[in-house]
């Protein structure tokens, strides 16, 4: 490789825009997708930021002091990986021939299989929550100099997460966050909706506690300026640059105009482009680099961490469980929690108040509580977050990128199921496990007693990718002594003998109802065996397949959830996994409205109390 | 019942405001649990609003002339349930024993089940939303000068979805919209981020487009002059009040002190309450009354939808024909459409074109189009929302909670899945299925074709609750004749024999996978079924269940989808809901993360293809 310049100056900074102009055209041409027109409007934002600002040490991505650069414009991805080309760390090739192009890094969106992408983008109003978690990080954890740079589009400031993350980022003081607006003023469909009115979006962002740089984002002087006093640290506000540009800048035949959203430039208008733009380049250039090197934020340091112990059948939420732990675990300096201004529901206030400084409040914002998860995880450190379980389901396009992000991170889910009684159906999960299920790559686990859930916390510290526990309202009778243990993907068996008819399977709830119902059916003469499957994803397919070869296939699965996607779909998953398999199932779950009342009204009337389950135990045995 | 006193002056607005306060505690008091705190900072604002602005006739809430009232802080439904009280269409003995109990209409947090609730709330941050919704039904729809006020929390400023709702507020410039902030500075576990700052709220609300009122809450005068000039409807901005109140006001124990939310008073605390609030009262009142009545919107009115027809073999994308359908159906004038900044992509752009007056640009804000759809179908228009099916995810709280508002609302999801290709996993809709199948009382379809989508686009328009479409990118060959039908909750046998060894099962690109695959099968001498399940909720059990038995319980399933809740499962709930089942399943779906390529890469590499199906069926015949 050539020498790069280092030392980009204005003029050249114009060459290289032209570069990355070109290169983005020439790139989504050879893929036959892609989106030239929303890079080339932000071109020349890119060449001065990366030129001139960007503290980025190329040659080493993992050094903990360069700046970060996340594209929450994910779709201008043609103009990250020409960025990539410029600094010399993607070749021409790869770009003209892995763009979009099956087994490549180089997909159709940024997503962190290369190095220097921190968060998965292409769902619009992510990157910047994402920004502000790793801003988070910079400020309170890590203490460092550098800056989270993001490249937000005009469509995705449509989205509320735009501002819960303005809105925490101005609470937090983060002046290591940079949002540079891309105002090209069209979408994908046709012009956005606030055109390119900069005092409207100006005076949003100020509202919302920013610094704003409103200016024409192809006058590079401008840029460079704003770029040079947003990025000072001294401040206490993030900035947002309001940068007014025209999409697809740079070719005649497409400059601001509509319907060329996503669409590569046919062959021969791309040749004609590359004419006007000035011809191919093949500059490589190098920004500044971070001063000195850092390391990233604390591993697990080997602390031991002394869970709490319970007595056996005391009676201990498993909320309070989670509480407990998560306290306990703080002892281990990776570890952040942040909660959705219900820590005192969910017990989080424990770690709140254990270290105040590795706890962020995020208040009722669900989709910042998630990506301030995964900005912190970026940056090396292991985040809890945790608000109502129904609650998640106002972050579910957070959680699924998270999983593209490849991001390591624990949720903890409260109040499930009709359980919680007298506060209605608003306020019951009766979907999480669905939804967390779906999720590539998840562990969804469902305790049922305090020392489970304790155990299960320490596990989710280590666990890859999303790791969701759903805790309990309600204190019941501790099941498990202290010390014992509970792998990921496995059960426990908590009644059984070579004379069991049925099985009965239950989580959280619905197990304590599985060992009353085996009680009665035990009376009658019915031996039941009782699996508490604390592991929904991934479930022991192993004990729950030796279960129904035992007693004739007969399997009573209760839920306090909808009937889909669930514990019994995981129950049925499990068992049909293996081959060929021989069921009886009686699936008791949710499935009416609920309404309000106590808990034991609410279990009875959607079937999956004790009663239910052993007239469930009966029926199976009366049918065969 | 007594008279009402129909002119409510301020004085007596301020005994009703007493009583509301007494009346909140009381109740909450009596069912053990409830938020009397955050009933009393508001209890002044709705005394005036209900006594003196609101125009509703309690004696027939079916008029569609009425104001619209709806509690987006959900948790205050004491102090709703003391107004309803207050107008004499609740009795205190209803209120005293029925709050929050079980079986009771008066349900923790509000819900239609109550004739004057229009949407359900407790999940914060959504009844704004949804007021947006009814606001743009009465302003473009209905065209009918009834007001939407909404009862917002302090707390719920923070969920980005209320900055959404301000912003379509504001582009749409419904003046017939008024927000009240409970300005009370306290959340659940303390303090709010702004606390009392009024200028930083105004300073928003004002930069999102509405008229700002900024007053003290707990100031009779104050409260009516805001209230008179923000249902002024000759205005193009909507309106919010930021009004600065006390929690717990007026019993000084409790009044703007932590640790009060969401607590019930103990007796002897409600018993002093109640006196220093100056004792119970029965004031029956009545606010002013809409002029004349008016029915609500269009019903389907019988006009004729002459679908598209195809013909077979044609190459055809069902998004298109979801398009066309959407079009067609455009006849009935109850049908309304929305989209989320895609329509050229969802091919909602067709209906937009043909009938505009009828259809929403909601841009990039996904929650806000899910509550825009609710809000229509307050007014008994049918909403179809569309947008990529991977985006849905960003509006799950909402869809969840439209079910529990029991809304009957259209969902079409483009994009789904790996199909997609070059634009990698952000774009993939990988959870839909399991997502939407989990919604209470749902209907899900994946159309394989444009004959059925274009038929189940008509169905749904006549479906109970939330309904979801599944459709395809890329263009496929249709299957159906024009003119067959597709009943909910059926499914299309397209191959069979008495000699089928097999049964292959598969929706939307996987049947055409499934269908490849028999011919594959077929020329060695294996006989495969082949079920187009295009219902995927409900799923037809009776044909499963007779292909399973025709075919020694040999299926494979293949998917576009996680392996998690979607088609496999649902193939599994149907076949062992009725009784003992034998069963050799392959389940073929998403099972690694994607990348980026070509349709044909992509559904090889996951293992969804043709290829895979026969090998997955012939290894099921093997193992037998």
């Amino acid at each position: 490789m050539p020498a790069p310049t280092t030392n980009v100056d204005l003029p050249l900074a114009a060459e290289l825009a032209q570069q990355l102009r070109v290169d983005s055209i020439r790139s989504s041409t050879s893929a036959g997708s892609g989106h030239p027109t929303s890079s080339m409007s932000a071109a020349d934002l890119l060449a001065v930021l990366v030129g001139r600002h960007l503290r980025y040490d190329w040659d080493d991505p993992a050094n903990a002091a360069n700046d970060h650069l996340i594209f929450s414009k994910g779709h201008a991805s043609p103009l990250l990986y020409s960025v990539y080309k410029a600094v010399g760390v993607v070749s021409d090739e790869e770009l003209m021939t892995g763009y979009r192009r099956f087994g490549s890094r180089l997909e159709g969106h940024p997503t962190p299989v290369l190095p220097w992408v921190d968060v998965a983008t292409g769902s619009l109003g992510q990157g910047l929550p994402d920004a502000v978690g790793v801003a988070l990080a910079g400020k309170y954890l890590d203490e460092l100099p550098y800056r989270v740079w993001a490249l937000c589009g005009d469509s995705e400031m449509a989205e509320g997460s735009i501002w819960e993350a303005l809105d925490k980022a101005s609470y937090y003081k983060l002046a290591n966050l940079i949002a540079i607006v891309d105002v090209n003023r069209l979408g994908q469909r046709g012009p956005t909706e606030l055109g390119w009115d900069l005092d409207t979006y100006a005076a949003r962002a100020a509202a919302f506690g920013a610094r704003v740089f409103a200016i024409d984002g192809h006058d590079l002087p401008a840029i460079d300026q704003a770029l040079a006093e947003a990025g000072d640290l001294s401040g206490h506000q993030p900035s947002v640059i309001l940068a007014r540009t025209r999409k697809g800048r740079g070719f005649s035949e497409v400059e601001d105009r509509e319907d060329w959203h996503g669409k590569p430039l046919p062959e021969h208008m791309a040749e004609r482009a590359v004419v006007e733009l000035g011809g191919e380049r093949n500059l490589l250039v190098r920004g500044p680099r971070p001063e000195g090197t850092a390391k990233p934020g604390p591993a697990a340091d080997g602390a031991e961490v002394k869970l709490p112990g319970y007595e056996r059948g005391q009676k201990v939420a498993t909320r309070k469980a989670y509480g407990d732990a998560l306290a306990a675990l703080g002892v281990r300096r990776d570890v952040v929690a942040m909660d959705g201004e219900v820590s005192n529901s969910t017990f989080a206030d424990q770690f709140a108040k254990a270290y105040p400084e590795r706890y962020f409040e995020m208040f009722i914002a669900e989709q910042q509580l998630i990506a301030a998860a995964v900005g912190v995880g970026v940056r090396g450190y292991r985040p809890f977050a945790s608000t109502f379980a129904a609650f998640f389901t106002r972050a579910y396009d957070f959680i699924r990128m998270a999983a593209i992000s490849r991001a390591s991170i624990c949720l903890v889910g409260s109040h499930a199921g009709v359980e919680i009684g007298a506060d209605g159906p608003s306020q019951m999960a009766l979907e999480d496990l669905a939804m967390l299920r779906a999720v590539h790559g998840s562990t969804v686990l469902y305790p049922s007693d305090a020392t489970s859930a304790a155990a299960l916390v320490l596990a989710m510290a280590d666990q890859e990718g999303i790791s969701y526990m759903r805790t309990t309202r309600g204190a019941y009778p501790v099941l498990y002594d202290a010390g014992e243990t509970f792998p990921v993907g496995r059960s426990k068996v908590l009644r059984q003998s070579d004379a069991d008819q049925v099985t009965l399977i239950g989580a959280g709830v619905t197990l304590h109802e599985c060992l009353a119902a085996a009680g009665t059916l035990a009376e009658e003469g019915i031996d039941a065996r009782v699996i508490d499957l604390y592991s929904v994803k991934p479930a022991d397919a192993a004990t729950l397949a030796a279960a129904a070869a035992a007693t004739g296939g007969r399997l009573v699965v209760a839920e306090d959830h909808h009937p889909e996607g669930g514990l019994g779909a995981a129950v049925l998953d499990a068992l049909t996994g293996g081959g060929r398999t021989d069921l009886a199932v009686a699936h008791l779950a949710v499935r009416e409205m609920p309404g309000s009342g106590t808990t034991a009204e609410l279990l009875a009337a959607s079937g999956i109390d004790a009663a239910h389950i052993a007239a469930a135990a009966r029926r199976l045995l009366e049918a065969d």
